[in-house]
C-alpha cells in the first residue's frame, strides 16, 4: 500500500502497537481467563475440548482487553468486570463457531477451524452453549443493564450476520449497506464491550455513550483494515489467509469502491469474480492489482483511519494517563495493521 | 403396540386431548401470538420470512400453552407471562432451527424445513438472532430470576445437544445417558417454561419446584413417546416421518431396550443399523418387528406412564379446576399419542 503513515497522535518514531494496552491489562486478563476456563467447563468432554481450540487458540482477547482498560480509564476498584469481559469472549467465540460454519471456513488464524475437526454440527451446539453460558454469568452478575447491552448487542450482531449473508456476492452493494452490515457484526460487540465498563463503574449515561462510540468507531475502523488486508501482497499480519473474503464473494469495501471507480472491462471482471466465476489465484492477482490501481486500498485505509479518529476523540472529555494512552495506541495500532 | 390404555385420570370413557388446554389459554395465546410475530420482525427480510416459517408452521406452542396454563392455575393476573411465554417459543424455534441443521434434516411436521429451503447458513444464523431476541424479551420484563432459570435452561439443552451428537451411533448406549440427554435436551425447557410462571405469580419456592418438577417429567414423558413413535407402524399422528431416528443411528430407548434384550443375531442387526450399514426400508421393518417383539416399545410407553404420573403427582398440591384438569390431561394426551 502506497500511503504513507501518519501516527493519528503525532508520535511518529515507533509504530503503534497492542504493547501499551497488553502490559495495562495483564493482571486484570488472568482473572479474565481463569473464569474463561471455569465457566467453558461441561461433563460432556466435546465442550471444553472444542470451546479451548478456539479460546485457547492465539485468539487476542481484544473485545474483553478493551472492557478491562475501559474499567481502568474510569479508575474502577471492583471485580465484576472479570466476569462481564469473559461474557464478551464467549458471545464472541459463540459468534466465530458460527461463523466458521456458515462461511465453510477451513483456517482462522492460521489454525484448522473447529468446523473442520469436529464438524459443523458440533460448532453450532458448542457455539450455542457458549452463548447460553455467557448469559447464565451475566444474570450471576446481576446488573439488568449490562444485560439490556449485551442481549441487544447479541441480537444486533446476529441480524448483521444474516444481512451479510443476504448480500453476498452482489456486486452492485453499496458502501451504506457495507457500513450497516459491519456496524452490526463488528462494531456492536466492540461498543457494548466498552460501555459495560461505564456501567460497572457506575458512571452517568454521558460516559456510557462515549465509551460506546469508542468502541463502535474503533470496532468499524478495525474491520475495515481487516478487509483491505484480505487484499495485501502477503499474508503478514494476520494469521487469516489473503484472498479469503474474494473467493468467497464477499463484497467489502476495497471491492466496492474499485467495482465503483472501475471501468466497463473491470466491472465485468468483478461481476465474475463476485459471483463465482473467477477465484483463481491469478484472478486475485488481478484483483488486488485493481484495488490498488484504482485507490480502493488506500481510501478504505482512509474511511479507516476516519472511524479511528473518531474513535480517539470519543476518549477526548476522560483524564489523561496509561489507560486513555493505551487506549488511544490500540486504535493506531488497529489502523497501522495496514502498512 | 399391545398394550391396553389406561387412562392415569380414571376417566376411559373419551381419549384424552389437547382441547382443554387450548381452549383454557386461547385468550392468552393470542397476545403471546402477538408478542411472537412483533418480535420477529427485523429489517432484514430474510429473518421474519425464515423464522415465519418455523413459526407460524404448524407448531403446536406447547412449551408456551404450559407457561400460560401454569399461570393460570397459579390464579396470576398480570399480562407479564405473554412476552415469557414467548420467550420460551422463541428459544424453541432456535433451538429447531439449530437441530434441523445437526441432523441434516429434510421435514419437520411434515413440511421441508428452513434449512433445505434457505441453507444452513442463514437457519444457523436466524436461530441465534432468535435466541438473542428472546434474552432481549426477558430484559424488558426485568426479572433476574426468570432470566437465571431460562440461560440455565439453555445451557443445559445445549450441552444436551452435544451429549446427544457424542453418543450418536454408539450401539452400546445405556439408558442412564439417554435419560440424560432427553432429560437436558427438552425436559429442561418444559420444566423452565412452567417454573417461570410461578415468579411472574411470585409465589414461594417450593410452587416453583412443584411446576418445575410437573414441566420436567411431562418433557421426559413426552420424549419418550416421541422416540417410541418413530417406531410405529405409519406416520399417524406426527408430522415427524415414522423410522427418522432409525436412519440417523440415534440411540433411543426403544433401540437401547431391544438391543440389551435381544439374540446375538438382534445386537449384530442393531450395531449394522446404528453404524448406518442397514438403513433400508426392509431394515426399518426389522427394526419395527423387534422393538415390538422385545417388548422395547410397551416397556418405552410404560417409562413414559412412570413420567407421566410424577408429573401428574406434582400438580398435587394445587386447587382442583379447569387449569389443573387441563394440566393433567395434557400429561395424559402426550402419552396416549402411542396408542
Amino acid at each position: 500500500m502506497t500511503a504513507t503513515l501518519h501516527s493519528i497522535s503525532g508520535d511518529a518514531t515507533a509504530a503503534p502497537s497492542m504493547d501499551a494496552l497488553v502490559a495495562l491489562v495483564a493482571g486484570d486478563l488472568r482473572h479474565v481467563n481463569q473464569v474463561i476456563l471455569d465457566r467453558m467447563q461441561s461433563e460432556i468432554p466435546l465442550i471444553p475440548e472444542l470451546a479451548g481450540h478456539l479460546i485457547a487458540g492465539g485468539g487476542k482477547r481484544m473485545r474483553p482487553m478493551l472492557t478491562l482498560a475501559c474499567a481502568q480509564l474510569l479508575e474502577y476498584g471492583g471485580a465484576r468486570h472479570h466476569k462481564l469481559a469473559a461474557c464478551v469472549e464467549f458471545i464472541h467465540t459463540a459468534t466465530l463457531l458460527h461463523d466458521d460454519v456458515v462461511d465453510g471456513s477451513g483456517l482462522r488464524r492460521g489454525r484448522r477451524t473447529a468446523n473442520i475437526i469436529w464438524g459443523n454440527a458440533a460448532s453450532v451446539l458448542v457455539g450455542d452453549f457458549l452463548f447460553s453460558r455467557s448469559f447464565e454469568l451475566m444474570v450471576e452478575d446481576g446488573s439488568l443493564k449490562v444485560l439490556r447491552i449485551l442481549s441487544n448487542a447479541s441480537a444486533v450482531i446476529a441480524e448483521g450476520e444474516v444481512n451479510q449473508l443476504t448480500a453476498q456476492r452482489q456486486v452492485g452493494l453499496g458502501e451504506e449497506r457495507y457500513l450497516a452490515i459491519i456496524s452490526a457484526k463488528t462494531a456492536a460487540l466492540f461498543a457494548a464491550a466498552c460501555r459495560i465498563a461505564a456501567v460497572v463503574a457506575e458512571r452517568d449515561d454521558g460516559v456510557e455513550l462515549a465509551l460506546d462510540a469508542y468502541g463502535r468507531n474503533l470496532g468499524i475502523a478495525f474491520q475495515l483494515v481487516d478487509d483491505a488486508l484480505d487484499y495485501a501482497s502477503d499474508a503478514e499480519t494476520m494469521g487469516k489467509g489473503v484472498g479469503d473474503d474474494f473467493r468467497e464473494g464477499k463484497m467489502t469495501l476495497p471491492v466496492i469502491l474499485a467495482y465503483a471507480r472501475g471501468t466497463d472491462e473491470d466491472r465485468k471482471f468483478w461481476k465474475d469474480a463476485v459471483e463465482g466465476r473467477r477465484v483463481s489465484d491469478e484472478d486475485l492477482a488481478i484483483a488486488i492489482r485493481l484495488v490498488r490501481e484504482t485507490g480502493a486500498i488506500d481510501d478504505t485505509i482512509a474511511r479507516a483511519r476516519h472511524y479511528g479518529q473518531r474513535a480517539i476523540d470519543a476518549l477526548g472529555p476522560f483524564t489523561r494517563g496509561t489507560a486513555k494512552s493505551a487506549l488511544t495506541e490500540a486504535v493506531e495500532f488497529a489502523i497501522s495493521r495496514a502498512y
